[in-house]
């Protein structure tokens, strides 16, 4: 089946910077995809740091189990992507993928094998033909060039519609660095596919132990605020690359006052692609934040933002754009999470919906089915019970979704 | 909208029996619907014992308060149902409904108004325009019958699409009980209504305490496995009403031998009526039951049960009939709980599809298709870390779910 492409879309691509020290190049395995390239490989000029974020799924792909084993080496030269299989559910023979390939390039890169990482994204339980990927890496280091981010950026697509993309420059020590990242996902899921992968790379020098923080840090409040359908993927990854060749004074740690900046342009592309991945939500037709404040907790506050933004009741509702507030506050409820229900307050697009235990008397559906007929959907809910507080951001549920995963067999 | 019956719909309503000691009667408020009945009356005779379960949502409505506060005085002498409005989230104006309603019905039958029972099924946030509910309950009582059993399951639909009902018979220290009951939902859930309900009914004579636990356990064995979407109503509610008209020898305890063949048909029946919610979840066009053994614990395989029923990608892959059992290992992973994922086994309709951490060698997908295209369909999952079993009850995901929730406003 073919896609058409997400309404919710930005506008276009952005201008893809040159990193110094990371060079890209793409070509086609043959695998499962024709006409356009589905193998990414990236090298990393030596001395780079990495830090990594993986999936909480207790059956995660071989590539996943692979990249928390070399994460402690803190040190990378090379990342190797493969969209149409995801090498997961695939026994010894999955391991043994990740192992030859990330060998295949260590050796082209004069590099050791767990300083490669390796991602796959594409359908559960089917080997790999290692042999794809590996004969096309020779023909691919003699491609490799800085500025093929674009292309790198669609060679990891699968049921994408749209190639995700974002860039921040920033200071640090006085010096300018640059910040870029793509990313993949239709939502935290795909039809028979599933991955989230997102890859970031800068020219910053910033030492493993703090880039890990940063990303770890950043990645709450950016990709794990993202929901489509709550079916969290068995192969999800973040990965950030920090090649060093700004040659900035070096910061001591995650909390020296140097890294502010970077900190907050970090955040700011994540936070970017996070958006991009549920604006690429399967079927998507409205993008919806979610708000919740009051709560015990900041971890209380997203366990409820996650109901509010999971819950079919909520999301169909939002396809309708049928303001229907007790859906929302039925979200509330089966969270479990505290929350006074006399007390608590919601409003959609800034209407006070809901206060003290019922409908507002000033509320008028009206004054609400505006924004409802838009394509950007504000949900705010305090829960009246302290000072926790986050956010979610999603997509509706639509005749779309169903289409993707149901109406087409794979 | 009106909605055409459930494919997986019983072949009709049982025959439901009269149950001495309990009468019914029906009618119409005029507060929603139209051409039907919406409230009920139900008359239990002095002494009877009432065993109950309620929804853990955090935001219950008043109905359910009300019964939380009167369940411990443990003796019932009547039951009021609406449907139409939750009276859900209507702040001090709902109580007040349910008080109100509770003392008309208690001067009707000389009794107490703690011994009256309420229960509102239908659109969360509207205040219920209580005068409807109590003019009409004079007239009722005139027309108490015990034969109005069919009417009564009738009275407290909402998008059902047909009238759920369950009946067994046992022995109590030897004489012969009956219970009866009857439930509505489809699934947790509807449109912009939320509720399951379900009566239950029998002239055994039970001590109250033991009737709450064999109701509590069974209710974890049946309504608590059933799920359409996951979304929780606030108003959900099991009542068990013992009369102790057949007048048996009085079992000591919930563990008393002599409620052995009771606790067996209680089950059987409230399985029934839980099974029937899932065969009229919105736009079901299968019924799916989940079996999980090889937990930690029970209560481990039942988050497991869930995990694999409530998530989207496997119930739609269900509805286009794709054996996409990807899906199934990514949801068993997401579920939080511990999982061997290199010995569990999954069967689908008996076929034995992935063990060692990959797809079995014997596996073909054509030996699959036929179950897949059949109304009913198994999954089968052992995650080989320990004893722990349980099971889920559930539906697919189609166009029909997203037609009646998003396509229509309420």
């Amino acid at each position: 089946m073919s896609l058409q492409k997400s309404p919710l879309a930005p506008d276009g691509f952005p201008t893809f910077p040159e990193i110094p020290g990371v060079r890209f190049a793409t070509g086609n395995s043959g695998m499962r995809y024709k006409g356009r390239d589905d193998v990414l490989l990236a090298e990393f000029a030596p001395g780079t740091a990495v830090a990594g974020v993986f999936t909480k799924n207790a059956m995660p792909g071989a590539p996943v189990d692979w990249g928390r084993r070399i994460l402690p080496t803190g040190s990378a030269r090379g990342l190797v992507v493969n969209a149409g299989i995801a090498n997961v559910f695939t026994g010894k023979a999955g391991m043994k993928t990740v192992t030859d390939t990330a060998e295949a390039a260590a050796v082209l890169f004069q590099a050791k094998a767990e300083e490669i990482y390796i991602a796959s994204t594409g359908v559960i339980g089917e080997p790999v033909p290692t042999e794809k990927i590996t004969s096309l890496l020779p023909k691919l280091v003699d491609n490799l060039s800085t500025a093929a981010g674009n292309a790198a950026a669609k060679a990891i697509l699968t049921t994408d519609t749209f190639a995700k993309g974002a860039v921040a420059k920033c200071h640090i020590n006085g010096k300018t660095v640059t910040i870029a990242g793509f990313a993949k996902g239709s939502g935290m899921i795909a039809p028979d596919m599933a991955t989230m992968l997102a890859f970031l790379f800068t020219d910053a020098a910033i030492p493993q132990e703090a880039l890990q923080q940063l990303l770890s840090e950043s990645n709450e409040k950016s990709f794990n605020c993202v929901t489509v359908d709550s079916d969290s993927s068995t192969s999800d990854t973040a990965l950030l690359f920090a090649t060093g060749t700004a040659e900035n004074a070096l910061p001591k740690a995650a909390d020296d006052p140097a890294l502010e900046d970077f900190r907050r342009a970090l955040l700011t592309v994540m936070s970017d692609l996070a958006q991009q991945i549920a604006r690429d939500g399967e079927g998507a037709s409205k993008f919806i934040t979610v708000n919740v404040t009051g709560a015990i907790s900041d971890a209380s506050a997203k366990t409820i933002a996650l109901a509010i933004a999971n819950s079919p009741l909520v999301k169909t509702a939002i396809a309708g754009e049928d303001a229907n507030w007790g859906r929302i506050i039925m979200a509330v409820g089966k969270s479990g999470e505290k929350a006074d229900r006399d007390n608590m307050t919601l409003k959609i697009g800034g209407t006070l919906i809901a206060e003290n235990g019922m409908k507002a008397a000033s509320y008028r559906e009206a004054d609400v089915m505006p924004h409802m007929k838009g394509q950007e959907i504000l949900i705010e809910v305090d829960v009246a019970v302290g000072d926790g507080s986050a956010f979610a951001w999603t997509c509706d549920l639509t005749h779309g979704y169903i289409e993707i995963n149901a109406d087409y067999r794979s």
